[in-house]
Parts: C-alpha cells; structure tokens; sequence
C-alpha cells in the first residue's frame, strides 16, 4: 500500500486557528471537508474551542443560546459528573459537550500550506446547534458546493443542508435528516434524474450504527431510505461505519472511502464501491482498512487512535485524502487509486473485473 | 370531562381475529388507524401474533425472513435470555420481539361492530419489516388514504408509506423516515403548498423522545425537519411522546390527539394545537390527559395503564376515538370536541382565544 503521508504533517494544529472569542482556547482542529474552487483547495475546519481558565472543582462548558444569539458557559460541578470520555461531561440529568465546535475557512494554493481565516465562516445559529457543529463535508455539485455537517443539542445530531458558490456567503436550507444522523455526504452529481446521499443514523434500538442511502428530487427532501452497508462482526469497522468523503466516479462503480470504528474506537479507514447507475447496491467492499492510525500525532491526541477523513478528491491517478488525526489536528495523505481499489473484495453477485478492464478506460 | 367508554369495550379481541398460519396464537389486537370510507368505518388492526406451543426451555421468537419471504420461529434458550419486558427477548447478542405483528382490515357500518377479514392486508414484505409492522395510522388526503406505520427489524424501526383508495390494493412508496422513527400522522389537507408530518424519532444521544415535523413537496420526500413540542418533566408525559390521531382542523387551530408515557410507561391521551397556518407553531398544550388508564382491560393485560390511540376523527362536534388499551385490545371512545379544547393551555404568545369565539364558527 503506497499511502504517502506528508512530511508537513499535521498540516493545521490549534497554533494555526486563533479562538473565535477573547478568553476560549481553540483545543481541537480537525475532521475538515474539502473542495477544489478555482486555483484553490479550500478546507472547512472543524475547530473545537473551549472557555478559560480551567477551574478545579467545576467544568466550565460551552453551549450556544439560540434565544439571545450568545455563548455562554455552563459551569458543572465536577464532583458526581462522569468524565472518562475527554468529549463529554456526563451528569445524572444531562450530557454536555466538554468543547463546542465551529466551522472555518482555509485556503491553499498547493493544497498542503493553509491560510485560515481569522473569523468563523458558520457558527451555531439555532436552536439545533447549541452544542456546536461539526464535521463538515462538501459535495461539489452542478457548479456549486453542498455543505453538510453534524448539528449537536439536547435535541439530537441532525444534518443541516447548506450552499455556497464562494465559501464566503452560505444559504441554509433547513435539516435534511433528523435526529439522530451524521456523515452525510451527496454524491457529486444527479443519477437517473435524482440526487442520492450517504447517512449514518444512529439508532436507539436493535439497529447497529450502519451506512444508508436516501434520495431527493430537489436536495431539501429526502426519502426512500435504503440501508447499504454494515458493520462487521469481528473486524476492522464492527462498531459503527459511516461516510467520509465524496464518492469518486470510477470505472467500476462509485469510490466511497469510509471511516470504520472497532469496540476500543479505533477509527480506521476503508473503501466500498457502489454501482454507478444503481448506488444503492454495494458492489465491493474493503478487507482491510487503507489506512489505519501509526503516525504518532495519529495514535496520541485529544481522543487518540483516530484517523477521520471528512474530504477527499481525485487528482489524476492519486487520492489526496485530508483527514482529521486523534481529533486533534488535520493531516494529509497521497495513494494511488490503484492501491485503494486493490483493496476491494467484489460481492459473488458483482464479480471481479477483469484485469483488462480495470487498467483501461 | 365527558368522555363516554362503550359499553361494549373492548370493541375487538383476540377473540375475533383468527391467526394468519396454523399452528400460531393471536396475542393482541390493538392500536388500529381509522378512517371513513363512504358510508363505513375502517380500522387497520395490529395484530400481534406468535408461534404455539409455548415450551418450558426454549423462547419461540417469531421472524419474518425476507429472502424467503417465509416467517421462522427461532429458538432462544430461556436460560441467559432477559425476558422482564414482556414484548421484547433480550439476548447479549440481540434483542427479539416476543412476538409478530401484522395488519388486518375491520369494517363496520356503526362504528362499534366490527367485521376482520380473514387475511392480512399488509404483512412483513422487506427486510426492514422482519421484526414485524405496527401501529397503523390512515390519513385521508385528496381523496385517498396514506397508510404510515412502523416497521421493525435488526436495521431499526422505520416508517413507510403506504397508498390507497379501497383497504383492498395497497401501493408501496419507500421508506419516509430513516431509523429510529414512529408515530407518523400527516396534516389532512396542504398547508402554504406543502404536505405536512407528525413524526417521533427516538435518537440515541441527548434527545428525548419528542415530537417533530416535517415537510414535503410529494409526500415521498421529506425535510425542513422541525422539534415542536418536547416531554415535560415531572409530569404524565415526561418520557415519551408521540403524535396519534391525524390532526383535527378547528377554528383554533390544528387539533392533535397524542399519547404521552411517564417513566412507569404508563401511557394517557392528550390534546395540543398548533396554528392553522403555519403547524410548527404550538400554540396550545393541555395541562392534564383527556383520558388516562382506567377500566379494567385498560389497566391489565399484555403491557398494562395504557391507552394509545392510532386514529380518531370528528362527527358533528364528537370526537369518536378508536384505541389500543393494554397493549391487548382495540376501545372505544367518545368525548365532545369542547371538553378536549378546555384541556388545552394557551402560550404566552398565542394568549387565549375570546370565549365567544370559541363557541361560534
């Protein structure tokens, strides 16, 4: 496997995001959607902040107020709340996050040095999204961008649909799925007249967290919900699956790379290829992952063990992955397409291609 | 408040619905949709059913196998199994229903005396539906009938939609809401030039069981997705609620009958409404249920205290209420529309409609 990681890696740490707000520490960069605009790659970072100073017997957490449009701060006792996810502040009544996450702006010329912008370009703006937003994926689409992203409250993870054409004016077009959903990615164009996106819903009972299609006429409405992937008992990604970036339009079928948890969470990714005309049908799926957390900014961090991918794209014959490592920092990765589809195991039904075929066309 | 039992509760048993294979028992029949179809009554019974005999070490779970199209009955040792819910087999591995449900036709021409038809008018037909179907609701709209309910499996409880004209041909429209979903009613008419959904998802982070709207341009697509009215600590529906009777056009507003359980999952009926114009607006929510569980087939049975109605619709100015009581048996109920509106409590913003108006129009 000649996955390449760059020698500049992390390629974005907290040093490189000032905090949105005098007196926050900006304590995570990580799980960036990308996109090609022009002569630009532009990523949306996920910066997780979280207010100063730290205080012994009490947690400081952050929460959005849709009511007055302010942060503030929540501050519970640290006696009797359960702190043994670095993520979450649990207590009897209630959980709360132990950061709150916007989304930012970067630019590169040569997509490895980025300028990140000194303001947030989202920020948690409704009722929905008082517990921050997160993760964000684009999907490049009939000449603009489809911004989707993982809005968190005491109301559920939902998935709010935005558009931009310039990543400087965004226009929100309402949730597309409700609680609870994440890891929605659409695919990068129309197919037999309807759009199709990946989602990940987390279901309360008997449903394990697997990966499921739905379909739209118009981008705001979305039904015929199909299932389409699992997760696996005793391997890789038996814990919960999900998608991370945007399917790549292959000769074979469309390209998805998706992030796979074990029961420690270790976060993995692996590859899953769908029919080109028909995406609701899984043609071949990944044995082992492409690429699993050794670096060390990989396997140490805020939440370590994690490599995520929110953005990929296709340049030539090679793969240029971003992926957010240990929900610490933001990463960068090359392979060879070849390499990624050699992973693959084509279902009895779909039948391996031809070796003629694969290296033609 | 005058609500008004028959005499002749429960109006459907056990008793009267035969099992659809041989060799199984009809366990309950409960938690029917209504609707009018010319000069009668139609109820979609659920009906939940499971293999005979019962046997000293073994737990027989029925199963609907999709790629047979074949129902089995597996075999969970007692030993091991949690078996403390009567409706569910808990195994490390999975959890079981203890049994299955399907949909039957009743008709009637007074509305109290009902005839089942012999056979299943829908049954287990995908593998979202291998656990079984449940709790139907009708709503009339445009001169057919849109048939939602819940279909359960290992992939989560998801909501169908179902088209007819005649409880006779049923038309198959996809999955609406991906898992975990249930308590599906759509508004009757188009509001502002959309179609309009009741819907409950049971998230598995943060959330709590509330109730949410959504919006759609051909009722196969849905979005715009909205929380309107949330469980209320402390009080009878402080654990769960759901939407249970297509809603109710008043001169007030959008009448809605809902089920609300308390954490003993004891389960009352009570009345909300939402604003004529724009139904994301809950501008009124009764302090008390309008019916609790009292009679005796209401308190005991297969899961006692509860009343859970999947259908009621206004004659004059009756409301003729159709309900699930003990998870058992299908009651009946009737209360005036007037008494269920003074249970209502108006918001703040909405204040408190005249007492004149309130009685003319």
């Amino acid at each position: 496997m000649a996955l390449t990681r760059s020698e500049l890696n992390p390629i974005l740490t907290c040093r490189d995001v000032p905090p949105s707000r005098k007196g926050w520490e900006v304590i995570g960069v990580f799980n960036a959607g990308v996109a090609r605009l022009k002569d630009e790659v532009v990523l949306l970072l996920r910066v997780a902040e979280r207010p100063l100073p730290r205080e012994a017997d009490v947690y400081l957490t952050p929460l959005y107020n849709p009511e007055t449009n302010e942060m503030e701060v929540c501050r519970i006792p640290r006696e009797g709340a359960d702190l043994s996810d670095p993520r979450v502040v649990k207590t009897p009544e209630q959980n709360y996050l132990t950061s709150i996450s916007h989304i930012r702006v970067a630019r590169s010329r040569d997509g490895i040095r980025f300028e990140v912008e000194a303001v947030p370009a989202l920020e948690p703006a409704t009722e929905y999204e008082a517990y921050g937003i997160e993760d964000p994926r684009i999907t490049p689409l009939e000449g603009g961008f489809i911004i989707t992203y993982s809005a968190v409250s005491s109301l559920g993870i939902t998935v709010p649909l935005v558009y931009t054409e310039d990543f400087r004016s965004f226009e929100r077009r309402g949730l597309i799925f409700h609680p609870d959903n994440k890891d929605v990615v659409l695919f990068p164009e129309k197919i037999g007249g309807s759009y199709y996106a990946l989602h990940r819903p987390s279901a309360s009972h008997y449903a394990k967290p697997d990966m499921w299609l739905a379909e739209s006429p118009d981008l705001e409405h979305w039904g015929r919900h199909r299932h389409i992937a699992g997760v696996r008992s005793g391997m890789w990604d038996d814990t919960r699956i999900g998608a991370s970036a945007v399917p790549i339009r292959t000769e074979h079928g469309w390209l998805e790379l998706y992030h796979g948890a074990d029961t420690r969470n270790r976060y993995c990714m692996g590859a899953m290829l769908f029919d080109l005309d028909e995406p609701w049908k899984l043609v071949a799926r990944c044995g082992h992952p492409f690429m699993e957390p050794e670096a060390n900014y990989e396997t140490e961090g805020f939440f370590g063990n994690v490599v995520f991918s929110c953005g990929a794209f296709l340049e030539g014959e090679t793969i240029r992955l971003y992926y957010g490592a240990a929900d610490s920092c933001v990463a960068y990765a090359e392979v060879p397409l070849v390499d990624v589809m050699e992973t693959l195991i084509y279902t009895e039904e779909a039948g391996k291609p031809e070796p003629e075929r694969r290296t033609t066309g």
